[in-house]
């Protein structure tokens, strides 16, 4: 077996991971399938001999596994940020199976950097976080009961990524390198600055405008110059709002 | 969401498993993709409160499972008796990876009652059990450490099977409903417009900025109610256009 061409980069971020365990099995199923980048965010209890007990070989990954406070923190330098679910969300983020997420993935569109979250094993991701997400992947399962265990699902997804790898010459040249997740974030507030400004504001539900604008703009994935296009704009507008009323 | 045609039977069948963890987490493996005949061949411990913990919600998949004393036991009813392993074998059974072999199976070439085979933690499946199978399946992983855990291997198996064999599943009603094409050019001759009012296009070459934005637009392929929203910001912004110099 030969090694693979390059691939993306894929970061695995645990959002608020409960049982230590649960965070030794990620890193075991990451590395089975050639990941290793692990980010924590605000777990539970770590470190824990749990998790080093079900990392088993995985004990590197888990060593090197990186813990933040926030999100922010976490996907501030990606360039797609993923929510992986169990079920539909009302939150009409665009979803795809990890069969159609894969190639998605490995062909580079989503830009250099990606990361995949998944939620607590008791909450899953709650709908703050999925404002931060451009798209979610679910793992097909049985109605009944398509609840899987944090690191089995894990699991599926970095098996299905390291199987679906598409070979290098395949890819499309990249003509649009979406920004960082932190970049998206100034403009958002950029934005709601303006929209306040405005007036434009439901006074009565501020947040869910941004939503749906969120989920707009996330879905056309800006890029470093379409984004300075976009806040020049809103430069623009804020020199007339400035002014006083006539 | 509706459920998949009828599929052959799969029977689970774990050889000396060493962990009750492990098999609590095979049930819940299986329970997520749909399956439920779980066979246990000379567990160390079982019944045991960490196999009921870790198998959660598939506790009456644990509860089913049947406990033999040997192999032959737990598959002389089997059409076809199948290993799992996680690397090559000196024994030359033929060796299928999980894509190759889960349309095999849901062809029904492999018979009405096939058997697929995990060994214990430790040791994998020995030369004796796999005198007992017919073929193998591999789950490719990264060659430096492929060695998934029990509970993980069996969720990559039986996700395979599940999406192999399932037809296309019910996508949920789609809410993200892109406008017409003439909805959308009304919506670029409007920002057009207020840009001009903001002076903000280039005088020189005005239309390579509204092509930009276009393909911004074009990507997030923008529905009714976003479109009302945009529209909306944008007689705001007119508002304060139409007020005079300060």
């Amino acid at each position: 077996m030969t090694e693979p061409p390059e691939i993306p980069k894929l970061r695995i971020v645990l959002v608020h991971p409960q049982h230590p365990g649960n965070i030794g099995a990620a890193a075991r199923a990451m590395k089975t399938m050639g990941f290793s980048d692990l980010v924590l965010v605000a777990p539970r209890e770590f470190p824990h001999p749990n998790a080093e007990a079900m990392a088993a070989g995985a004990g590197d990954v888990l060593a090197a596994a990186r813990v933040c406070s926030t999100l922010a923190q976490a996907v501030g330098d990606c360039t797609r940020v993923v929510a992986t679910t169990s079920r539909a969300r009302s939150l009409s983020l665009p979803v795809f199976e990890p069969r159609e997420w894969a190639p998605r993935w490995a062909s580079g569109a989503l830009g250099r950097q990606v990361a995949l979250l998944f939620g607590s094993e008791r909450v899953g991701l709650t709908n703050e976080v999925l404002d931060s997400c451009q798209e979610t992947v679910s793992i097909p399962g049985d109605p009944r009961y398509a609840v899987l265990n944090l690191g089995q699902a894990v699991q599926v997804l970095c098996y299905e990524l390291r199987v679906t790898q598409a070979p290098a010459l395949a890819r499309p040249a990249p003509d649009h390198e979406p920004v960082e997740q932190a970049e998206l974030e100034r403009f958002f507030a950029h934005l709601e600055d303006v929209l306040i400004g405005l007036a434009f504001l439901d006074p009565d539900n501020p947040r869910l405008l941004m939503r749906r604008l969120r989920r707009l703009f996330a879905r056309a994935a800006p890029d470093f110059n379409e984004i300075n296009i976009l806040r020049g704009i809103l430069t623009a507008v804020e020199d007339r709002i400035d002014r006083p009323p006539a």
